[in-house]
């Protein structure tokens, strides 16, 4: 039976009410700043709402999850007596992850119909990379683990190859501020994604028990948070300046904001 | 007294919490985007909200009923102790599937009050229906059962005549991309539709109790996505095709969106 000190459970524990605060944040800061985006790119806004609500909705469980499976020993360490349910991480990615890569091409050079090819193509491999995963996770057998990790590798490198190399293009031929930002998010998409499959092995990689878990909770956790609102900002931060590269200056016209602004700051002078 | 595995717990009760995650979003994904769509074509994208929201309810109190009605044994299994409502899922289809059939039939190529005849004639067929299979759904009598299933196939098969015989010119006569959309909708109402009479029959078809359980849970769970959410995303998809074909641009005019965009990568070519 699991059992953890009171450092390891409140870490844990503390982890996921962090989540569920920066999914909260993020996904009020997305819909007070829809406007700053131009009605062309506020689809890509609108799914990564939806990502970090979503987000919020499986840590809330997870958070309670985590409080309820476990008991306080008169000793003072935390054993666990109850299920702790995997399975809200695959319902969570299985619905973001596919969203989180059609975030990103939408904001990319290409034509319309070809978007709508590519996200159906890789939100596909994104799809099939989590049902993968889910058996090698469940799993206690390390073949069995081994054997799901290995095959959901191969949507995932498929994945980077089309991010990195196949779609390089239609991200270097977006202007400056833009296209800096979304090589930024392809960069967060990488590293983070990387962090899933280490998680995933912790507990092959001879650590105890409790120190395997704690690191594969926080892990998913620290990348959770990386990969949807931090990941979301740096797509906010490209759809502003797409829009303002394509002349958009927000609802009002041409009489706001920066202009205006800029205008009183010069009188007040 | 119904026994499952561990497994087939975990699997009906992450399908209920992944159906909660999705109507939420859907939810969510609709109010943000009503400004795509042409005010005459909104009450259709305003009967989908309602459609998910309606389902969403449902599915946490089906979820919450799902996880009190079990209680885990010394063994590890999970065995029913409780009342497991199936009430739940009669109340909202009675209400959405009225709906579901609305939201169809307000995009066709009809006039206003051939459309709320239609509207009236199928949503009434369609609560018979629903209305027609519960007697049937609640008892354990394989002839009650088989009786109100079929009862219940006449409306069924009359509102699949209407949709695609009498309704198909009105669904032919609408612009490429909405007609794609609409017989696309028009698809997954009638393969949807067909897992609940199936889904009803599987405590008839041989399986061992706790399997045939999990299998119909797991179906309904899985058309009740495809039902709502993703229908409602097809009704969108034809809402603003619509829209766009009646010169609609959304609410900024017409210096917006595509039209620059499209500039923009002509540029950049």
């Amino acid at each position: 039976m699991l059992e953890l000190t009171e450092f390891q459970y409140s870490l844990v524990y503390n982890a996921f009410s962090f989540v569920v605060a920066a999914m909260g944040a993020a996904f009020v800061f997305f819909l007070l700043s829809r406007r700053e985006v131009s009605p062309a790119h506020r689809l890509a806004l609108t799914l990564s709402t939806l990502v970090v609500a979503i987000a919020g909705y499986h840590y809330l469980r997870i958070f309670g999850n985590w409080a309820d499976a476990f008991t306080e020993t008169d000793a003072g360490s935390f054993i666990q007596t109850g299920f702790f349910n995997e399975g809200y991480r695959y319902a969570d990615w299985l619905l973001t992850v596919p969203l989180l890569i059609a975030e990103l091409v939408l904001l990319l050079a290409l034509d319309s119909r070809k978007k709508w090819i590519t996200i159906a193509r890789l939100g596909g491999a994104a799809a099939l990379m989590i049902a993968l995963g889910y058996p090698g996770e469940v799993s206690d057998d390390t073949t069995t683990k081994w054997i799901f990790w290995g095959l959901a590798m191969i949507p995932f490198v498929y994945i980077v190859w089309a991010l990195f190399s196949q779609l390089g293009r239609a991200i270097d031929a977006l202007p400056t501020q833009a296209r800096r930002a979304v090589r930024a998010m392809r960069t967060v998409l990488l590293v983070t994604w990387l962090v899933y499959p280490v998680a995933y092995l912790v507990p092959e990689m001879g650590f105890s028990d409790a120190t395997a878990e704690v690191l594969r909770q926080v892990g998913y956790a620290v990348a959770d948070v990386t990969a949807k609102p931090i990941y979301g900002v740096l797509l906010f931060v490209a759809a502003v300046a797409l829009s303002r590269s394509e002349g958009y200056r927000g609802e009002v016209g041409p009489t706001d904001g920066d202009g205006e602004r800029e205008k009183v700051l010069v009188a007040n002078s």
